[in-house]
């Protein structure tokens, strides 16, 4: 089955944006056993995509389509699939009225209404997510799959409308669906976690691939037979325990969330250099207010004391950046809120700020629960927001360690 | 003139790896006034790379290829620039011995001496920073350019060895350089900003382009002409200026923290549904503590009334998604951090929660400032991410506008 990507803007071509769609569907496809054949990018251009479509219609079965559906005359995807097809639009009702509907009490403004135009013999793929719907046609055999440019549209496009259609093909041609697992552990790097596998004998006809994602390691088990995935998961989870926070699309916060919610305890939070960050984190899970009762951001010095009765002398004596001052944060946040637990970060994220004892990187976190309080020192490498999100990511962790007894 | 990117390599197409190299190139040429025509990405299959070679040869003028030099079997763009060209190999000596140097006192693997092979007629260009040097080949006017895929190799062959050739080639064509002017506004789509600037006479050498991020709408303005760009600029800013929030990479939380700096004020803030993510964009940028004092995070209601002093009857009376309730935050947060302004955030993220009085996406935003308070509602389309970055974008342009006279 001969596979092509295009995705499309100036963007992709000006150095702004990495083209991260492309490779989101080349892994996607992957899992489902598919190998691209080639990928092309085009600036917003007609003439050169209708010719691109035209000569990949003719070499290609299956050809997704990223970028160009948005209101403005630049977005030209449509027209350009229309022109390869040699046929005109038509204006589809129930999709001008959802675009419609995405706006709430504001007007539609009239350029969106582009988006509901529809090429002669396609099929709509309508959109809960977005305004553009994506797009189905086939030319000379060739099945083109356009889908809005903006990542979480796009995704959304694929796993709704496309995989489903996919998966049929692949059963009507009687290939074996590829069958997979994704496992995912936080705060442990590729090698460390390589290392412990290499102590086990996995099934032969298991694959074995790696994804770092920030403070996640991926590891997608895959292969024919669904048993020997099954069983190289049980023991790929079995050799790392406490790093495993859950598989397929499992995250820190959700872990954490998860592990609070089944132990029926509440928590607050006392940030100072994430600002707002863990909070933030955990508050985008929905559900979160089962556990999460609120949290203090005390930037300032002022409002570490004002908010979390952390008293001037500690400061002072010890520098906000302290064990002493991050433990005082975290009980002030769990005293002031009654919660079960509460956590607290302090540290130097840099550009500025650092010191020689207390170098750019350099975080306190303190966890206080029923049980007692401890807090840790990192040296965290990497700009501002590498900081801040590893910071983020070890608080967390160290909360879903503390309640989840088998992961100390 | 046309130029084309070429990435090769399995890992650019199944998801292992995001082609970041494209992207920098992209950038590099875009810095030196030239647009990227077309990409493309193949695995590593020397028949395929062969007929692509061929095409470009007939129709670009500058080919930039990366990746497929290294040493082993499945790295065969020098063997794809030569089958085009239909010329042979020599094995370079020099270029053997740099190789044989790089691994000091260690052997060199026998499959290393492949890339020391240089097809026929082709300028070597050496490394100082890998084994594989980069090779410039020009067929039928086409000049391909090979770099290793390694990025930091891939950098360093381009300034060192291509952007010296570029210069020199386009002085030669007497060609003006690009200019590239990028506005940026907030909380206006495209298509509203769009109906502004076709009130607008632009100078005809100026190109238009067009890119949505979230709550930033960019507008691109590009020409051969300096002062017909700035003019250009100038009149798309006046059209819509209580939207334009800066130039270039201007960001709402940095636009935000700058009129504050400038009008020396101090900020607090209150937040139930986005659950930091205010506090979170705004201390992402770096100086934001001459700003930002804090912030509370009152994500159930004994938060709003323990952090904020809401009243238990004010919360009971009009819920906690309400105008009253969202002003006693923000008051609260003023008073308690003793700052110049809050601004405080209440609504009904979703999935769950809504109701037919406050379905989900209904939200209050008030901001509190040394010259009175204000409170709006918002119903916000899309799912809980979208909900919450709406409100995080709104809670922020309102405070910009709140203390940019202007920018009522």
């Amino acid at each position: 089955m001969r596979i092509e990507l295009v995705t499309l803007g100036d963007e992709l071509l000006d150095g702004r944006v990495v083209d991260g769609n492309s490779a989101w569907l080349g892994g996607r496809l992957a899992d489902l056993g598919l190998v691209v054949t080639q990928r092309t990018t085009l600036p917003d251009a007609q003439v050169p995509i209708t010719q691109l479509f035209q000569a990949i219609a003719a070499r290609a079965d299956w050809c997704f389509v990223s970028g160009g559906l948005g209101p403005t005359d630049d977005d030209v995807t449509i027209d350009a699939l229309a022109a390869a097809a040699g046929v005109g639009f038509t204006h589809d009702a129930p999709t001008l009225d959802r675009i419609r509907a995405r706006f709430g009490d504001r007007p539609m403004p009239e350029a969106n209404a582009r988006q509901a135009r529809v090429p002669g013999g396609a099929t709509l793929l309508p959109s809960e997510v977005g305004t553009a719907p994506g797009m189905l046609l086939t030319l000379a055999g060739c099945t083109f799959v356009c889908m809005p440019g903006v990542p979480s549209e796009l995704r959304w496009h694929f796993e709704t409308h496309v995989t489903p259609r996919l998966q049929a093909a692949l059963a009507e041609q009687g290939q074996t669906p590829h069958h997979r697992r994704r496992l995912r552990f936080a705060l442990v790097g590729e090698s460390p976690l390589a290392a412990r596998m290499g102590t086990l004998t996995l099934p032969a006809s298991v694959r074995v691939g790696w994804r770092a994602m920030g403070a996640i390691t991926e590891v997608k088990l895959s292969g024919p037979e669904a048993a020997a995935v099954d069983a190289a998961a049980e023991q790929v989870r079995g050799v790392a325990a406490e790093f495993h926070i859950g598989d397929e699309s499992a995250d820190l916060a959700t872990a954490t969330l998860d592990a609070f919610r089944v132990a029926g305890l509440t928590l607050a939070t006392a940030e100072s250099c994430t600002g707002g960050g863990i909070g933030q984190a955990l508050t985008a899970v929905p559900g979160s207010s089962a556990v999460v009762v609120g949290g203090m951001i005390a930037y300032a010095n002022q409002a570490k004391t004002v908010l979390l009765g952390v008293s001037e002398d500690l400061l002072a004596t010890h520098g906000a950046v302290s064990e002493p001052v991050a433990l005082a944060m975290a009980r002030g946040a769990r005293d002031a809120l009654g919660t079960d637990w509460a956590v607290a970060v302090t540290g130097v994220a840099g550009p500025g700020g650092g010191s020689a004892e207390k170098p750019v990187g350099t975080v306190w976190i303190a966890w206080c629960g029923p049980d007692g309080e401890r807090a840790t020192r990192h040296q965290i490498a990497g700009d501002r927001g590498q900081v801040r999100a590893r910071t983020v990511a070890l608080a967390l962790d160290g909360l879903r360690r503390g309640v989840e007894p088998h992961a100390h």
